[in-house]
């Protein structure tokens, strides 16, 4: 039995896009993004943020983040980003490679998500000689490394500590979809109407097979990008196999859809397991994970049932919180594929296992 | 009527592939690499190359390229190529990025290709003082640019010019099936066995979505490349997908086939256009690719019936070859899915434009 | 009066340095290094270490940092410094610039300092995957930017940590002199037999006008420094400049004596102004410099004197140590040049502020 | 008896330039730039081209190239200039370093001047697709390495296929002196008012230990530069000695006595080395170096009297011209220093050796 909570990139593709990818094999096509899949892609991002918008379809989340960051820091700037992103810890210095030595300087933050005041006292107590790297960009996560959403208004107050700084605002959205339906909003006010000038528009986790976009809202960050993709290698020949992956991610909402159910599927895990003696969540499951703090009898009782899922790091606990002996604090991860019998069978294994035992 | 004859990009994917690629999409596998499809493609190489290698599965040819060459040579090292060669031409600076500002440096040979005394000549002609950048590599593109194929023995040669010069040798395998199967040799005698000690294997253009690797049989040369590529965002997280197209590529010679045909193709329509007055061959078209020369009338004729194809250049030209006024140097591309009719097509096409009219 | 104790900087040079510069001044020389100047300082220098060396002149310290760090990691790679390291905080990212993008890792100290089993376990809890940049150097300060000193059995501690999780050990040695003389060891003692492998050796603060080395001992890590120095253009054609500096700083232990009288004038000046009510040491003076917590009122009256001096952070003091309100922090910073008297004129005028007033 | 004539970077600094340094050893100064002496240098160059310029003293000529190319074109960007100019072939790819992998085309000419038509033609007829890298700069040296001198009018043709095209405009300017009194123009005629948007002010060749500086005229160029000279590790603390060399070496027009010296003796030494049988200019010696091709016997006689000097490359020969089979080209040099009674010796020894003996 299919135990797998490791991540949301152990699935495959959903079964429209899939299907899209094999309607694109048809006959030849302009090469390198001419193509009629990449121009509708292009048009349905417009729609979808309401304005005209830049959009720069790769196959990888990190490239997305690592140009998203190249295009808004010179090599000598340095880029405001929580202590545990992905863009600092995961990505093997993805954004110091593109950005040619750019520094990413991390800040606290419960749940990995960063305040706004917080942000403005540390950028402002940064030292600002010449010998010192200027910040000139922040980078937030919606939904956070630890799944948590900014609300509208958080993300207005740091697009504020932004403009007010000259500091360009990107948003890692990795899995934005997941974000999007749990605060219920547009993408546009998600977005540029609360100040994100550059977005990293995740699709892989949610159900494509590797498609990615680049979207820019501020035309003068997209000049870069067209060069920065192609000497990174990620613009593709047959590029109408990633737009083709976006064009039905996007359409009828099938995107929203996954990520509902994928958020469905976390609640519906927390639910259970939190009910369980001894375990506790870390964070609130917002969006398609649950930070779950229990017993290492518990823990090790799932693993031995042949459950998968990463010990966490407790680095970003509220201050109160904290990881005692005895217990253990990991991430499981639901996905637009995981069905609530599987769910279900992780909460037989953990109630079998006794609880707290 | 389809005419396009302007790139193997233009096409989609075989079926076999695209096949493999449905059929990945079977439940939940390890993310990046971990997964039993990219660890049968890595056998499958070993097999095909009748020895250990290592494999770094991608998704372009130009990172497979940048890898190879990155891997190759230091940030102050130079690559010596053609001056026409992809790597220099046509990757906005791609092994420079990757190689953080390494020099490519053009040599001239007919049809692309280097010949091996030429190449030791300029070598050491270069000078060697610190304030030079050490040549350390060799990258030649098998087929050429020019579509011609370098013999076993003219890869041996250049091998030892390498190996009696400590330069690494790299080999640009874009189309690394049409030269194999125009060759009639192994994968082994074309690579390694020559003295190659990096291959980037391409299989985009030949019949996958989007798939290429980084063949390493020199094990010092692949320590860095898994962290360059995790760097460079060209890691993907559901990695089973590069890897079952390579596997179906592979799979019962389905990629020698391929090759075979868009040979073929090529030949076909060689056969024809060659045999109009005024057109001739800048080349032998000994892959998937006719350069012709051919009156300015005829081309005008072609493209107003609909032919796409590109002009080239005729900087490769033997030296005792010209364009003359009046005519155009041409590329015809053609691949694993151009059909008889097709090619057929554009000749009926050129016959009733009258040849020079 | 001159009371300027902002930096050991704003000196120019000592008499013997800026008269082997004069006597430089002798006819035709070979260019780029290959002067008899800069063999001599090859020769002091590895009589010096008692041992083989490589050497690089320079002429910043920011330079030769730089390299050395270059020449220890990958541009994938990370290395473990201070948080408050001038590497990590005061170069613009040159570190980072001259590496390709390696990141730099700051741990916690009191006073600047790196403990042994600290950054063992640090290193030791840094997540090891690809997707991580792998921890390849240790970089420490001797003396620190807090002033202090590692004793030899520190260093060795330290290079010990090193040696057995295969780190190169970097030492930025801008104060080496002030450093050597505290401890009152020898050079060798000091560096390479305590594990250092590269060694930013300083001589602008202490005496020259613009003169540092780097000086590898691990052989390995030289052989790519005379390529990365000169294209960053820090090979100078008329090098015997630099070397002669060098020369005459190291001759008849010259920068010993400047480094003893500079320390002792930072003790003269700790003596006085320690002495006085509400005055108290951050950390000890143990070399050419004092970290002062004071009431604001003396901070204020002794500005209002003339004197120049920096606020400094808080952030490596002692757990247990604090910076009240009505309290400021200083760097008051002492050179070959400060005479007694210009110490005393300090004191003089903190005394008439009456202290705490 | 000296016979060197390698180089004009042999020599010390002139008397002038010695004494400044000495002089500006005089108490403390601020650091990194702040210093009275790096400000009056500041005007001097101001007044010195008629407007406002952004300074920046550097101690090489490789980083003020570096610095120059760098602020001028993207790291996907190209910067044409001469194939055998000194920023592409003796800088260990310095420019690339410093912007990240931007590419240098050379383009031929003879005596290393490009002309204007075909500068503009081959900018022209680059591909412009996303895939090349957009050519973004020019970047002249004058005087050439061939030693000759563009006329103002030369300079401003190139001027306004740069400015027709958005080329930023970069002259090196390692001999700017000798090319100035060659032209007998002012600096800002040869400079901004023929459309050079930044420039490498050499110092050091022409008297100077180790002074450069890049002239900044656009000031959109100029943002960048603090930083990107910071990172570098080329923000001298002790500021001052640069400042001073380059403060004494500008007053009373020295520079200039210098370099009209320099070029006298070159003058000298062609007028007696060309009237020999059998040996011609290469190129007119205009400015502090001749170009001779001479007979093999006259160079092995000249270098067994203990004679000094370079062979050179024919590459940038004029078409007409060769180096005939039992001829060699030659460079030598002559400098601020350079006596007559040294050109006169090399001379003698050149007659006695019967000229082609």
């Amino acid at each position: 039995m299919d135990l797998n909570f490791a991540s949301d990139n152990i699935e495959g593709a959903s079964a429209p896009v899939l299907d899209a990818v094999l309607r694109a094999n048809a006959g030849p096509a302009p090469a390198y993004g001419a193509d009629p899949w990449t121009a509708r892609v292009e048009s349905r991002f417009a729609a979808m943020f309401e304005r005209e918008v830049a959009v720069f379809p790769v196959a990888t989340g990190t490239v997305a983040n690592a140009l998203s960051i190249a295009a808004s820091v010179s090599p000598w700037g340095s880029c405001l980003c929580h202590f545990e992103s992905h863009v600092i810890d995961d990505e093997c210095g993805a954004p110091e490679f593109y950005a040619h030595g750019a520094k990413l300087i991390g800040l606290p933050g419960t749940g990995c998500k960063l305040v706004a005041a917080e942000v403005a006292a540390a950028h402002d107590a940064l030292p600002k000689a010449v010998k010192q790297m200027p910040p000139q960009a922040l980078s937030i996560a919606q939904a956070t490394e630890s799944g948590l959403v900014y609300s509208v208004s958080e993300i207005a107050a740091l697009g504020e500590v932004c403009r007010s700084r000259q500091l360009a605002f990107h948003m890692d959205g990795a899995r934005f979809a997941n974000a999007l339906v749990r605060l219920g909003c547009t993408p546009a006010e998600m977005t540029w109407k609360a100040g994100i000038d550059i977005l990293s528009f995740g699709a892989t986790k949610n159900g494509c097979l590797a498609a990615e976009a680049v979207i820019v809202f501020d035309p003068a960050l997209a000049a870069s990008i067209a060069y920065r993709r192609k000497r990174a290698g990620h613009t593709f020949s047959k590029a109408r196999f990633i737009a083709a992956q976006l064009e039905a991610y996007l359409d009828g909402d099938h995107w929203l859809a996954n990520a509902r159910h994928a958020n469905a599927m976390a609640e519906r895990l927390a639910r259970g397991l939190l009910a369980l003696p001894g375990v506790r969540a870390a964070w609130p499951a917002e969006t398609n994970s649950l930070f779950a703090i229990m017993p290492e009898g518990l823990d090790r009782a799932l693993r031995n049932a042949g459950a998968l899922y990463h010990p966490w790091s407790a680095r970003a606990l509220a201050p109160e919180e904290t990881v005692n002996p005895g217990e253990v604090l990991v991430r499981l991860v639901t996905s637009f594929a995981t069905s609530e019998a599987k769910v279900d069978s992780l909460l037989a294994a953990a109630r079998s296992a006794g609880g707290a035992s």
